[in-house]
């Protein structure tokens, strides 16, 4: 998606450490006009996907995952993060390992809400060693649900998460697949998009 | 807003020590179509105020927030909270006091996103104890930012957490006052709406 290429290139902010930061736009502040835009070509890349419900999870991906919606006009549901699982109800869970910040914490979605009737499209920030993705796609498996794909603003491509989950047969379309990355030389895009 | 309460009657549970589960269509599965009108709403109630940013707490308010901008044509920032303060970086930052988790957390909010000439709705899920509330009403103060209003969906107003922001001078606008909440009576509401 050129659009945002160009918003990485001019907005992002590189680490150390690879740390790509695009908190100006995506994740802290946000832009709602290339929210849109974002939403409208997921909706593009999955128009022949039969979705009734988005799954997420907390918190930068609920923006995107919520305006993503009013293109599939379905609605939106929010995996929860617990730093020590207190569960009360009855909830899928998974265990995921946090790249960040070096710990593992419990995600759980109600039971309620996810079941063998939804078909799923994921949509999510940021796709890099895909440990958030996987517990993701373990709770869906746990409800009986179908995932139909899963949409991601920014891949790391050069972190091994996007081709784990592309060899178990699962569609995953992002949006800006980031080749490298480096303070010295900038960001620079795998060249693969439509 | 009619809609929004009849939608508490039907969709919400209320559980031991007033608690309102509202978690099929607003804070964990989101119903997206709802939150169109959510959006649609505050803006009639600001339309005379000349906003220019929206500032909501993650997760819950998140998606809110961002349907709401749509209509107000500006980027939303998320505070972020912190279990321990742990911050690198410039941000602004207030001590928050959880009623549901008995814990005292730390919001912050970057001052590359909050400045002297940021015009501020701030839009939440729920209004109880104005805790949430206060400590982004710190933020804003030391950005030296303007609060043009807040914009609450729901509103326990049998706590204090309304009437005393209020009373600051800041105007207020709940889409839904709930005036009582009993397992055995159900919900009602402050016959105050528009």
């Amino acid at each position: 998606m050129q659009l945002l290429k160009e918003r990485i290139i001019r907005d992002g902010k590189i680490g150390e450490g690879n740390i790509l930061k695009v908190d100006s736009f995506l994740n802290h502040q946000m832009d709602i006009a290339l929210f849109n835009e974002i939403g409208r070509e997921f909706k593009r890349r999955f128009a022949n996907c039969d979705v009734n419900k988005i799954l997420t999870i907390e918190s930068s991906g609920i923006g995107i995952a919520c305006i993503t919606a009013q293109f599939f006009d379905c609605p939106v549901v929010f995996a929860k993060k617990h730093r020590t699982l207190n569960i009360f109800g009855d909830v899928y869970t998974a265990k995921v390992e946090s790249y960040t910040h070096k710990e593992v914490y419990d995600v759980t979605v109600s039971k309620a809400f996810l079941g063998p009737q939804d078909r799923i499209l994921i949509i999510d920030d940021f796709l890099a060693k895909g440990n958030a993705l996987n517990g993701l796609l373990q709770i869906i498996e746990q409800a009986g649900a179908k995932v139909e794909g899963i949409g991601i603003v920014v891949e790391k491509a050069f972190q091994e998460g996007g081709d784990l989950i592309r060899s178990q047969g699962i569609r995953v379309e992002s949006l800006a697949r980031v080749k490298a990355l480096s303070v010295e030389n900038g960001v620079s895009f795998v060249e693969d998009d439509c």
